[in-house]
């Protein structure tokens, strides 16, 4: 792969970068194409990373289809599929990792431990190895979007960054390999996700509620009466250092994690407080 | 930098690199030379990491004159120096930092905790800037050639690591911008530790003697007696893990690192052991 890409490279040609751990889906698809229109020769890595699963999670489970993934490439027109298996990315007496700090701190980071080091590491290899001029990452997975910007920013590491936006089905679920994990009924009344981010960002633009506290209580009771869902986190945090923060101003992301029958399902979205606003006073 | 690196390359010349943290010395430009005969244009970094120094450490004394190491390189035949600052490498809220494991646990891992972390971390930007092809780094810093070694193959780090032998004095003190911080006497005294390193080779390699704790008290005994030299370690490590051995075998690297009066200076050497050597009996 390194040397293909040297190779075009030195053909002048702009490489397109799309990391996947596999099981493709529209969202998946959706990369494809805006890395198509950033650059000539699109490369789709697969590759279920292990260093970003922690011990009880669901590495073994992990859905996983290369032949129609594979399908599903040559369809959407993708030039080269990078399939590595765990000998060649993690060989004996592995030991480099990249940590970026403190915005992996909280969200799936404090939930996940290690598992964005796990991330940042893959990430970094594997843009050494495919070389590309830029790389498309989704929406739904927005700590990961902001933690990889920050990493390509702090080790001036010549990729583009391009996020693209998460794409949903019609009951407004976020598209994931993990769906899978779910029932029909469970993948109907999982829209709720999706109408829980709505409603916040309908309480601090259409109300001006100014305080996540009061935000994250009302977003909670959707999940109230709910047996097949599990809170792990509903967050609002600043899209720079990714801290938690009580009174909004700037750019926010309101993030969650809840666990449906037994998977682990993640949305959020990004909103402009607008500078205007006045907060009301409880 | 990069975008100057960028179009050296689009022109198809190949870049040679010497990291250095400057007040250059003859053992820097033995690293140029080798750049030079490696690479059509050399780059030489010229900056005091602060990553790679500990609180108590000689950060803010760390010898510096920038116009004589212009001159330097300018007569040596650098191309291109790159001079950044702490505002450029460590802008505020700088968060991403490089880890090679288990390499970094003992020798100047041991006794300047964060040290590696900063020089992996330094390093990895470096490359990132300058996209050089190859890399020159001295044998004199024995344990940090392993671990950048170790990291651009475990991130698959698009470039050659050449390692050049270390430069002398003719007493055998290796050449260090920290010898500066050295009086005429201890300079001369200084001598001690290639002395003691090759004690170490003649035990192994004439007298057979394959105990590192025989070896290595044989040595300490040098610094007996001597209130300047304080031993900060003597050490045999294997050149794979960088981990002690007591028994030795195959590759390894006898390193040690000696305050002498206000300097803390460190030397090594790589002995190959071999194979048909018979251990005493003790």
């Amino acid at each position: 792969m390194q040397q293909l890409s040297a190779s075009l490279k030195a053909e002048g040609k702009t490489i397109g970068f799309v990391p996947t751990m596999g099981y493709l889906h529209d969202g998946h698809l959706s990369l494809i194409k805006t890395a198509h229109a950033g650059a000539q020769v699109v490369v789709v890595s697969i590759y279920v990373n292990p260093a970003q699963f922690g011990p009880s999670e669901d590495l073994s489970n992990y859905p996983r289809d290369i032949e129609r993934d594979q399908l599903l490439c040559r369809e959407n027109g993708v030039d080269i599929i990078f399939y590595p298996d765990d000998g060649q990315m993690y060989p004996d007496a592995y030991a480099t990792y990249v940590d970026v700090e403190g915005l992996t701190q909280h969200l799936c980071g404090a939930t996940r431990p290690g598992h964005f080091r796990g991330v940042t590491t893959i990430v970094n290899k594997l843009f050494n190895i495919v070389q590309p001029d830029c790389a498309v990452f989704g929406q739904k997975d927005g700590q990961q979007a902001l933690v990889i910007k920050k990493m390509v920013k702090d080790l001036h590491i010549p990729v583009q960054i391009i996020i693209a936006p998460t794409i949903r089905e019609k009951n407004g679920l976020a598209l994931s390999s993990r769906n899978k994990y779910l029932t029909p009924k469970q993948r109907k009344e999982a829209s709720v996700l999706y109408k829980a981010l709505q409603l916040g960002e309908h309480l601090i633009l259409d109300k001006g509620e100014l305080k996540a506290s009061v935000i994250i209580d009302e977003i909670s009771k959707l999940f109230q009466n709910k047996p097949d869902f599990t809170i792990d986190y509903i967050t609002i945090v600043d899209t720079l250092k990714v801290q938690p923060i009580e009174h909004l101003s700037g750019e926010i992301m309101l993030a969650l994690a809840i666990y449906v029958g037994k998977a682990r399902l993640i949305d959020n979205i990004i909103i402009q407080v607008p500078r205007d606003q006045i907060p009301e006073i409880h």
